[in-house]
């Protein structure tokens, strides 16, 4: 790592190196870089912390953060242009005694990882089991992600789009319980010329009816005083442009919706240009599946003709939100202010604590908030 | 209407609203119209009445109508060009007795309402309880949607598409069990300058196995002597332009199939233009996974190169159609006839009734045409 | 195949059916063509046989084949080019006491066919039993596929794609036992223009969390030795453009995946041109959601920009892919050769047998690498 930030010291560069002077920083060997990227133009560290249990449901919760103080779930959204090149440290900051709770198969391997969709990595960064590319407790290791452009000569698509990171090992060879416990993320790559958003939002739906692990009141847990935006706080005013990132992960498929609003079902959720052919040819939706792994991204104008006010954003299907998959995105009026009337909704926001529902959706369990039979929502 | 009429006339501005002597009519606010809608291009009456339950299952049958005797599941299908107001004034005509039956929660408000996807409304339009905009029974209330034309100014992607409307108030916050009662219809927003159909249908994809809440025998009663289309019959004759507009609605995955035809995966489900780019990249598809929420558009000539016959119309998952989730669009000669041997279809079409299936699609239930063993079908 | 060269070119007219001597061959009525098709322009013979048992489950297996030896599952992959029609004639050796044991209901017809997505046939070659179009133990039967082109005048949106053929008759209306015992194949349709693959897959992704009806250990067989590219083993070397047709089938919902790989969601997974506002406008992904009848393409090229190795393969669906839903493209280097360390991927592959666990969705069963809890993986 020393050598790496002389390098680029000298050569008059960009020396982004953070170093961590207190772990072994497991570097990609010679080469390990996918084609296209020289050298990293940005690094990041990136830590995998234990955060405190579930306060409904006690689960385990872990998060990623760019430092370990900030650490969250979903973890921090990253951001990338085509063309860029990410070095990311992950520090795992997990205790093997923690890990070790989280699997059930006492030969699989403890540690954590970074496993990205979309963008360009080679096996030394893929964060799985086989190919060694994971961090064990108390240890480091660098990520290279490549965020390569369109080349229309070899028929590569490019990486713009809207992804996420996450765990590819805690638990098992696929990562279920580093997912579970809320070792995941957003990454947007923009293309050149991408308009940039005035709030970007994630929106993990995952399973136990749950929005970035949360359900019902804890999905939507704004001050309506003072908004805070956050994890489960949407909040825009009137004619801002939000960008969602909605990501699928789980074992359950959901429908994203939200109330109001709709987009264009592009790479971005909106349509450039005036080509007539072109423009007539794209669906415009107000809901879209997602099964596990699925990611994409929709971008609306707060409010756009509409108005402000609540507006709710739930998974369509239907004991989901009557189990408490929904939450709100509350629009502002131009004066960043609720108009009355709208505090009103808060009496009848479902509030059922997240270990009341089933997990698994072919049997849908009791709960929900209109609902003391447990079959009466969805018979 | 004629009142309304020359109200408007007498008045010179936009109290369109149609009024009714019977009940209280809540009017939305003033300035209570989303932006661009001045005044309502046009107004229509809609009940929701009770209809008779379920032949096979008993269960509460409930219906939208332009009139009390021709509400129907699924409600009219309504069609609006990109551009137009409309204001639709809602009368519940369901008895508070039955809307009790109908949740679980004494403390749930009773009423029904119209939520609409795709096209615009403001809070007061929103068709849910935290809004306050539903209707007590014997009440009324004018909701107002407005097809916002696209503009490339403001990024607005326009609300032409394949959409749907339904009650998000039976039962509970998120209207399922008005859902699940029949209180759910199409909505079609055209572009200028959109081909209009010969027939347009509508297939609402829904839980129990169902189409239009019926299925085996129910999900295609067509009289072959002489058939009548409606939301169990679905006929065509050659050449003509057939519209779907597909549903998905309840708590089950579907997947949308026809036999014989096909359809570009475009806003209508035609291409339009020459344009070799983009014709080349858009699929051409017969099979579409839709989740509750999800609406699309299929627009097919009847008997393309195919020619006519009986060409079955299904869900594709497995244990979905074999449990008699499953109709046909009977497509005629040229005549208006069917050839000789299309009746014979009629000893194989699934009988199974809407009862003997499960509710819950994880753990498929007894019953299916060819199947003794509940789980036959699909292991 | 020869006899049937000559017969065409002494008659000189349509009558171009192959002969098989040892059974009869019931042929389409006359006109019993898709329309634009005046005569086959190529014949094929396909064999449904039975094959040895599942060696992991015991389940009945059944494969089609251009000739009896060669029927596996998934069967022959087929590919036509618009405005190609293809007589095939389906010779079913399966024995009828085989098929009694594939139905529960004594009265449902004993046969198998061909059923095609996506091109056009008549009636005569739907592949169902309300239409006749099945083939009794013992017997043959012609069907005809038609590729036909797009035509903007009609617009009708042609029928290149990617596209699957299956039985719709074993065991009940849907054929649901016959696409659980492996009658089922991929098939590729082009477009006049389209660059042809180095390598073409196909990935079933279907019940009991398989992939061509394999699970684990089975759904990669590699010799990694001496790999032979098959059903169960999909190898590549790097910069080869690889094709996989991805087919859903049963009665579940699937998203497929691939590590360090991505593509664009147009019709072959490729952008054509350089329209910036058409490029700009589609999205590209790594991960898409498929229920059970929908098929899509997916071209790559082989470890682009992200080098040779074990690039996984699986159902994002956490549970899926714990249980063994997982399979490898592993990429090759220039020379054909895996590069060092590659191998130590074999330790980790999930080896759970396809009967170890659940085939409802809803209530994941036991099993997978790192559980002996049935529930830790996804709870």
């Amino acid at each position: 790592m020393v050598l790496a930030v002389l390098l680029v010291t000298f050569a008059g560069a960009g020396t982004a190196f953070a170093l961590n002077n207190n772990t072994v920083v497991t570097e990609a060997q010679d080469g390990a870089r996918p084609e296209g990227c020289v050298a990293p133009d940005r690094e990041l560290q990136m830590y995998a912390v234990e955060l405190p249990r579930d306060p409904v449901t006690n689960q385990i919760r872990l998060g990623y953060g760019l430092t370990p103080e900030t650490a969250s779930y979903p973890g921090p959204t990253m951001e990338m242009i085509e063309g860029e090149c990410l070095a990311i440290t992950l520090h795992n900051q997990v205790s093997a005694e923690t890990l070790s709770q989280l699997r059930t198969n006492p030969t699989h391997p403890l540690g954590v990882s970074l496993h990205v969709h979309g963008v360009k990595y080679t096996q030394d960064s893929d964060g799985t089991v086989h190919s060694g590319s994971f961090v064990a407790p108390g240890q480091s290791r660098t990520y290279t992600w490549y965020a390569k452009p369109r080349s229309s000569r070899t028929g590569s698509p490019g990486t713009a789009g809207y992804w996420w990171y996450h765990d590819h090992v805690v638990g098992g060879t696929h990562g279920t319980q580093g997912l579970n416990s809320g070792l995941f993320g957003g990454l947007v790559v923009r293309r050149q010329g991408d308009v940039r958003p005035d709030r970007t939002y994630v929106t993990a739906f995952g399973d136990r009816q749950s929005i970035n692990l949360r359900r019902g009141a804890a999905a939507d847990n704004c001050d309506l005083e003072n908004p805070v935006p956050g994890p489960a706080c949407f909040v825009a005013k009137i004619g801002e442009r939000v960008e969602f990132i909605v990501i699928g992960m789980g074992d359950d498929m959901h429908t994203w919706h939200v109330h109001g609003h709709s987009w264009a079902d592009t790479r971005t959720g909106v349509v450039v240009g005036d080509n007539k052919a072109l423009v007539d040819s794209i669906p415009v939706i107000d809901n879209k599946t997602l099964g596990p792994g699925d990611s994409f991204g929709v971008t609306i104008t707060a409010g756009d003709s509409v108005g402000p006010g609540h507006w709710m954003l739930h998974c369509h299907m239907q004991f989901h939100s009557d189990l408490g998959m929904a939450t709100t995105l509350h629009v502002l009026d131009e004066n960043g202010q609720m108009p009355p009337g709208g505090h009103q909704h808060r009496e009848v926001v479902n509030r059922t604590p997240l270990n009341n529902g089933g997990s698994t959706d072919g049997a849908p369990a009791a709960g929900g908030d209109q609902s003391t039979d447990p079959h009466a929502g969805h018979r």
